[in-house]
């Protein structure tokens, strides 16, 4: 196929030189622990190269060198570990329906922290700015004082215009061009701004980086919140459309003249599969629908209606793999708590509407990262001016958390 | 995001001068004519860089410079224009049900010759083999002695493996697992094999290159032959899927229960706007269903199943349009010739269904390339190796095609 236009090659050795120690950080901090050589082999580096890079990540205190743990014996010289060390981390957000998750996540990808709070119940997005801010003073708390804040990512479940975090759309906060980010922003002094992104799209960012879908360039990433959203990485790359709305499978015409869904049409997947219809099937009473994960937990046997459910569950994921040809579908939200009741009607679903050869390739998995997908999203959303150049984001990293989130 | 560990960039400098001399290739290619002041801006290299690869691209017959057509007046030093040369040629097939076409497609994307001719009834790979070498030898009889034969591209209606040409499945042909690539080398002893494409893919790179979808990044090209495929282009990309099987938008599940698809599914949204369907609701008599269009193009009044049939096609787009966000659908095939007859009903069904944000973005379109979107396509994927590396290709090009195709 014709190169689309691809531009000359010509690149400052600085510019070089930096991007190089952001992806050598980036292959420690997803990998935790990593081998030089290791590092060497995948970057296509030399050996010297890599030492010297390591080094200097080293003395921004963001990785150290550890004597190799196994015992294997291999020719040459043994070769010596990078891991991450404590000296930067990010604040993770997750806005959700049914409540408010915080995290303090270290380089590397461990949650150092968390701490998790009731959402205002007037969805009064200042309000939710107030709430998120207290409970991030809960979990900078037992900062080190070395640590380095170097971004904030917040998930919303919702439509984000990613240049400035507007949030177009999140029906189930009822936001309608919400500044978000800002409105973060003016609580909280740090140089960079937070970063939003959809929930889907940062649960399939997460599974892909860290959890069923390692490895994997073909995945989809189904939130189950109230609605159903999709998070889709299709050749290793998010899909975002050509307006950023891409992944709205919660509204793939399903049943012809079927319920009214609350986009406004009708028959919607969502109708037969979004949280109030589960409900419906296994008697969850309406003041709990938001935290129907833990009530569909309580399920031993799936009854005949939640079976329909698993099944037109399948039947719907057959468009997406039809369509995308997935190697992974991930079902997050309380699907993962719907799938272990019903996992045979979605197969035979699938089964029976999916053709055979994507089908055969395609593996439905419950997240790799339990309920965290979408936290840790977040967290790898902020890591990202960190790991596109880490001396320019040190530079200008907020090391007095406490005073910064002050009322 | 964090960088998916993108090796450190070392690269050799005639490797350099090769890619952005086939870049260059590619814009001229693609422009037809272009002045050396935009190649200048497109490639971001600097003017007697460029001035270099045009001279040796002159210097190989592929282009030639000539005075600017225009009369505009600019400051600073004339330019250029370059424009391409018939130095160079490929032959693409488009193997349908209902027929065979090929054509000589010189550099710059013009068909220079075309010959079209039924298809042996019985499908037989060897026999389709023998009609489509035919074809080529009535469109190179008049080749220019200096011209160079760079590339065979093929389309097919099924589902290729892209390293070796093997077609895996093509339901409307009977074909499993068939060598076509091979089959067509055993009879043309050019140096390069010929690639193989689906037939939807094609049809949206081409659309995507020089028609419906030129400066579109997501696009998605509708295939209505016998049954519906889809080749998707997102973000720029041709969307693949795991195993090359994405696209299959014909077996999207859309009626509940409804008629027995050739998939062996229920429902599929083919069985409602497919082939059948629609000469059952215009009264065109099976034997001349497979040239559908043709039927199409003498029917002055849409009856209401065929309005039925555009709601439906409508309401399918919907399910792409929520789950992908496209700038553009293109449709191709037999539903070039339906949309003008019911676009009212396609309108309408995809305004029923698809979500505001994204179906404001979407514009529904016919072919830009006419009924030569696939043929064109299948150009565009011969032109590669020469865009590739236009020194590398030219060595081993063929220059006396006649005694490579002689029975």
């Amino acid at each position: 196929m014709p190169s689309a236009g691809r531009t000359g090659v010509g690149t400052n050795q600085e510019d070089v030189r930096r991007h190089n120690l952001g992806t050598v950080l980036g292959h420690v901090h997803r990998a935790g622990r990593i081998s030089r050589a290791e590092l060497t082999a995948r970057m296509g580096l030399n050996r010297s190269t890599i030492a010297g890079l390591v080094t200097e990540l080293e003395s921004l205190g963001l990785t150290e060198q550890v004597k190799p743990s196994g015992t294997r014996i291999s020719a040459g010289r043994p070769s010596v570990d990078v891991r991450t060390r404590a000296g930067a981390y990010v604040l993770a957000t997750d806005v959700r329906v049914d409540g408010l998750t915080v995290a303090r996540v270290g380089i590397g990808g461990a949650v150092e922290a968390r701490a998790t709070g009731p959402i205002p119940s007037s969805h009064d997005p200042e309000a939710i700015g107030d709430s998120v801010v207290e409970l991030m003073r809960l979990v900078v708390k037992d900062v080190k004082a070395d640590a380095a804040l170097v971004g904030i990512g917040v998930s919303v479940p919702g439509i984000i215009r990613a240049e400035d975090g507007l949030v177009r759309f999140a029906p189930n906060l009822g936001w309608h061009d919400v500044p978000f980010a800002q409105i973060l922003a003016d609580r909280i002094t740090t140089p960079g701004r937070p970063v939003l992104g959809n929930d889907a799209d940062l649960g399939a960012l997460a599974e892909h980086l860290r959890g069923a879908g390692v490895g994997v360039d073909d995945l989809i990433y189904l939130s189950g919140e109230v609605g159903v959203g999709a998070g889709v990485i299709v050749g290793g790359r998010p899909l975002e459309g050509s307006g950023g709305y891409a992944g709205e499978i919660g509204h793939l015409p399903f049943t012809p003249d079927g319920k009214l869904c609350h986009c406004g049409s009708r028959g919607c997947w969502e109708t037969e599969i979004g949280a109030p219809a589960i409900a419906l099937a296994v008697g969850c009473p309406p003041d709990r629908v938001a935290a129907l994960d833990e009530f569909l937990n309580g399920v031993s046997e799936a009854s005949p209606d939640l079976r329909t459910v698993g099944r037109n569950l399948g039947r719907g994921l057959a468009a997406a793999v039809n369509l995308l040809n997935p190697r992974v579908i991930v079902l997050g939200g309380y699907l993962r708590a719907l799938y272990p009741l019903v996992s045979e009607d979605v197969d035979a679903g699938l089964g029976a509407h999916a053709l055979t050869a994507p089908r055969e390739l395609v593996k439905v998995s419950v997240p790799g990262l339990g309920g965290d997908s979408v936290l840790l999203g977040a967290a790898e959303l902020a890591f990202g001016a960190l790991l596109r150049d880490p001396v320019a984001c040190l530079a200008t990293a907020c090391h007095d958390v406490e005073s910064v989130l002050a009322s």
